[in-house]
């Protein structure tokens, strides 16, 4: 019987996090204080982030070690399993082969909990009380939930209103794990309050809710603030995704010819995508790299790579990223994951070096993609998720129009059992694609600081 | 670093399942058919089921093989994970050794799935165009949804009112594998209608549900019908979870004092147990077994082991199994999979030969102990496997008083991810326990048919 599924042991889990900062040919370019537009230090980072993740986040060690404590909250669910999607092309009639890394399997359902377990044994250990979050789909609150719940902290989430309203489910779960969740833009902050003073309808966006966050935990010294994405300690933690599927490629006897991942703030993609870009760039391999992102949202496909900063109420550092301006609201798409204006330095850095490409896909084809691989391989893709899946077939219809049989690797993120609504308005046709909101984009960029560029 | 998760490569799926009948020292009753009162023979099965699975049915052979198309499937997420919960054993200070195996790693999230995949496989190796089914929490709709998706075959399911009402989204996942879904009591059948004449707002069970499947698959030759528990060939698929526990367990270098699992129709249950069982019938090892059922539908610690129907329409062969009477509506317990008057033959069989024990909890007792379980465990448990956990709970507590250090090890059976409205009504004190039925069984035994008891 032909393989299927490549399981790792559990003694296989990497002992280290992969550093992608370590082989980058130019350096990251520094985050700027928002008030001074300087570089920034470790200090100025402190009110919000134990000094551990801060070290992480301008490290450039190639390897960091992963603390005991977390890999045996890993074990719950890692090594992930590497799946042959040999049903998927059957269907397509596609003469590629067709794998998926499934992070779905974490307790939370998706590659979330990867860097929400570490963050809170590293806030823990600094003798943090309580951590304050933003959420889109509900995903990233969801795991910061569960790992607060680990290690004994108390958790405030700021979920995006949308979402919050799409995905009362999701705040379900993250109360199961004592969680407490708060709809955004909220009454509870000064930058919640002055949202909905000018937009009382508001539906939210990450920018907004991640402004709500970081005021609350920059209040008092006990809370501190727990990001989802973006920054490079969490890109770091979501490596062991991209280092377990290449010990799962070998049993494989296979390499990838694409890499695919879907983007929003860049987690996931960097999770698969940094240990096979590192190889690529210490010339030990080579192997395209797709990031794919909402056409609502498209940060890296239409966004000028510029300092910006990374929420709206403008309380973040100045970051160097592909963005779309900081007051951008994107429409309500399903992807909620997807939502964000702007994208990791480090993914906006390697897209910019050329190490990797990026598409942009409207709403229905990741419906519709994520409805066939559904009925092929009985897993229902979180809606985020189905970006990826949309580019995979994209790429596996291409080999059967070529006649070449390559090997495509996708991230499945997360699985969309919070997310049955959007499928139910799909299958009803109430879902439509957006038009490129070119006007509102140009708006936003019209805002973007001025500051020197590093 | 200690063990957490006892994983088995690929290669080690079971390649038969175990067939307990084989090791009775009494075979169990006969099904005697619902006009005559005699014993059924094969052909009078014919028109719900492929001549494959009343074979199985009948079958003495202790090892069936598991077809190849079977395997194959399978493998999308089996062998599935058994884990040390060693979490919940530091959470409740216990010395036990608590494990779990989790079926909630299926695509679908439970274990149904072990029996939809053959039982669509058989279907289309007979040349049948559909299938009707019945679900309660929508589990087994799900699962035989997404197999008749794979072999591509049509399917119905009747989905239990009051679960249809609860939980939409599980109707969403049927519809996004391309099943069809009706709330029963429904006007498609004259089952349906009967009820509704009489009760137009009742809630549904299994048994309503039931009669209405087998009416429309007894209607035309190329429609048959699959049933999600109670039968032989259905507990039969369900035993590669033990198969698997029994080589996991060798993998931790343990073996359980005390297996539990929650029992609806039996199928969770027999398929972790019955390899146990059939090593205690064997002489070879000895250990508890204990089924869990819910207060409110107590068939196996206070129903007769009687003849009786298996559906409410009494359109079904009369079987020997503890019941509560065919007419017997549960409460709407949020444990919808655990709602059915009747019991396994197998497991009442079982239970008659003092082969295991059986026990009743009430749902405030399973919604607790789901919640210490996910805050513990990160996995937010389906409201059935709640009452497994509460059982596994009370065994670890016992080991606790008594300072013994035992093994204990019970049925994940499956995830709660579509189940949040129930413990969200948990968490806000709208869920209540419920009285003991005792007029309702009272009436619903008095019309137990009367019949030879062979």
């Amino acid at each position: 019987m032909e393989t299927t599924k490549y399981l790792l042991a559990e003694d296989h889990l990497p002992k280290n996090w992969y550093n992608v900062a370590a082989d980058l040919p130019v350096p990251l370019a520094p985050s700027l204080h928002p008030a001074t537009g300087q570089p920034i230090g470790p200090a100025d980072l402190a009110p919000l982030f134990p000094m551990s993740l801060i070290e992480q986040e301008v490290s450039t060690e190639r390897y960091i070690p992963i603390p005991q404590e977390v890999l045996e909250v890993y074990q719950l669910w890692r090594p992930s399993p590497l799946i042959r999607a040999r049903r998927l092309e059957k269907a397509l009639g596609t003469p590629a082969r067709i794998y998926y890394k499934y992070e779905g399997v974490s307790p939370v359902g998706s590659h979330k909990a990867n860097t929400a377990v570490p963050q809170a044994f590293y806030n823990k250990a600094a003798g943090v009380k309580r951590l304050t979050t933003e959420t889109g789909a509900g995903q990233w609150g969801s795991a910061l939930s569960m790992s607060s719940a680990f290690f004994g902290l108390e958790c405030k989430v700021f979920m995006v209103k949308v979402s919050y309203l799409q995905k009362p489910y999701r705040r379900g779960l993250m109360e199961s794990f004592g969680g407490t969740v708060v709809a955004s833009p909220s009454t509870e902050t000064a930058c919640g309050r002055a949202v909905l003073a000018e937009h009382p309808d508001s539906p939210g966006s990450l920018g907004i809710a991640i402004s709500e966050a970081v005021e609350i935990a920059a209040q008092s010294a006990d809370t501190k603030y727990a990001l989802g994405s973006v920054l490079n300690h969490v890109l770091l933690h979501q490596t062991v995704i991209g280092l377990e599927t290449l010990e799962q490629m070998q049993m494989a006897n296979d390499y990838p010819d694409v890499v695919i991942a879907c983007t929003g703030g860049g987690s996931n993609f960097a999770g698969l995508a940094f240990p096979f870009i590192g190889q690529k760039l210490r010339g030990e391999a080579n192997v395209r790299v797709i990031a794919v992102e909402p056409s609502a949202c498209p940060s890296l496909t239409k966004g000028p790579f510029a300092y910006d900063f990374g929420d709206t109420g403008h309380l973040t550092p100045l970051v160097k990223m592909n963005t779309l301006g900081s007051t951008f609201v994107p429409a309500g798409i399903h992807a909620g994951g997807l939502r964000y204006h702007g994208m990791a330095p480090m993914v906006s850095h390697l897209l910019n070096l050329k190490q990797m490409e990026a598409v942009a896909v409207n709403q229905l084809e990741t419906f519709a993609a994520g409805i066939t691989f559904t009925r092929a391989e009985g897993i229902l893709p979180a809606p985020e998720a189905n970006h990826a899946i949309a580019v995979a077939i994209r790429e596996a219809l291409r080999c059967k129009e070529e006649g070449v049989s390559q090997s495509i690797l996708f991230n499945l993120s997360g699985h969309g059992n919070f997310d049955l609504q959007a499928y139910m308005d799909y299958q009803m046709g109430k879902l439509h694609d957006y038009e490129y909101p070119a006007e509102e984009i140009a708006m936003a960029l019209a805002g973007l600081p001025s500051v020197k560029d590093f």
